[in-house]
């Protein structure tokens, strides 16, 4: 399993705070699973910039990528371009591309591109521009971190301009069998399965429908044949 | 604001890999605030030793309270208990008590206490165990970490049964007004208001809706009447 790995930076109050609730972290999970990326880990931190920079410098020097979501609107809390460009080290101005781009969106829109508004071009030194096609305010890549927008629409539009341009790995396949048996029943004979198949990732989820237990049995791997093989071994010790 | 502080730490490749939306977060991000308790940072790991020990040894140091969530069934990938124990520093070894509901339990639904089964007895020396209505097996509380398990209805059950054993701060209130004009024509009005009312939280969340834009302004606070006051004014700002 050589795949990069990745993590995400989630930026809001408004999460914490339990107000809304985060749709861009399991978005960006299957997305990097389709792309053979290994999202490794997430954090959650508000609105606060020693603890933005704490997180992304421990996340960007342990992952091959980050992806941040949140707060870079123009409004006075939108301060997540501010925290990349202090934690790399580097200056943060308006620059004429990103100012061009929302030139032309609010003259097309009738709208006036305001002191607020032209904070959204505010770039760090040395980024490239991730485009945005729903609301134009274009994201940026700073070295291996990813900023996107917040809004579901826009970070999803974002995360597709970025993808493509990363090498990803072998996909993870994965296939699944819904066992209606406690996991007191199965754990026996499913760790002994695991055990057997190092290689392989086998998870238990359990659950509870209509007060009966079952579990939810995943197998994922980079080998196709492998993944088949115990799944095949995991049909027959629980039969249907 | 002296509320105490508190984070979450997720533990499950499952959602990491996109199969499982998590649903815990929300869920405890809401009860928290209600408690007047602050959620400051949610961290989510594979199940992982390093992973988990590192991220709960970062996150029991920095707040009040650490609520975790999955990894303590009866299958080979429930490690959570083990690297509880491991962080702290404690033995680990089937309970008594906790043994003893399990056993009463599926006597009576006429399930074996098998092996696999007892795993989930086993409970870090010194812990207060955490009731557990749904499936009897308990969570645990260790020190300021709270240990609950990962599947909604059981989590939900878990932290029923800790929160009222842990002192609150004052609630923290909110009020909110729909804007229906884009952020950047509020940001600058807006930005001002925050610089007035320090003590106070102002958070703009955008959305686009069927083509038009809007945003979310919330204002949250512990005094109802610096809240009050403040709400008046942004409306007295963006007239409906």
């Amino acid at each position: 399993m050589s795949n990069p790995t990745a993590a995400m930076l989630v930026i809001g109050d408004e999460i914490l705070s339990g107000r809304t609730r985060d749709a861009n972290m399991h978005f960006l999970a299957g997305e990097l699973t389709k792309h053979g990326i290994n999202l490794s880990e997430v954090r959650i931190v508000s609105d606060n910039r020693d603890a933005i920079i704490a997180a992304l410098d421990a996340l960007r020097t342990s992952y091959a990528h980050v992806f941040t979501s949140g707060g870079i609107g123009p409004t006075h809390d939108d301060i997540t371009a501010d925290c990349i460009a202090d934690a790399f080290g580097v200056s943060i101005d308006v620059r004429e591309d990103a100012r061009a781009l929302l030139a032309a969106h609010y003259a097309r829109t009738g709208s006036e591109l305001n002191e607020a508004r032209l904070r959204m071009a505010r770039i760090p030194d040395g980024a490239t521009l991730v485009d945005n096609p729903v609301s134009v305010a274009p994201g940026f890549t700073l070295g291996n971190v990813h900023v996107m927008a917040g809004v579901p629409s826009v970070f999803q539009a974002m995360v597709a301009s970025v993808l493509p341009t990363l090498t990803g790995g072998a996909p993870l396949l994965s296939q699944s069998l819904r066992i209606m048996r406690g996991e007191g029943d199965i754990a026996g004979p499913l760790g002994q399965l695991a055990e057997r198949n190092p290689a392989l990732s086998i998870g238990s989820y359990p659950f509870q429908k209509d007060g009966v237990f079952g579990a939810q049995i995943v197998i994922r791997g980079h080998d196709g044949a492998q993944v088949d093989a115990a799944m095949a071994e995991l049909r027959s010790l629980f039969p249907a």
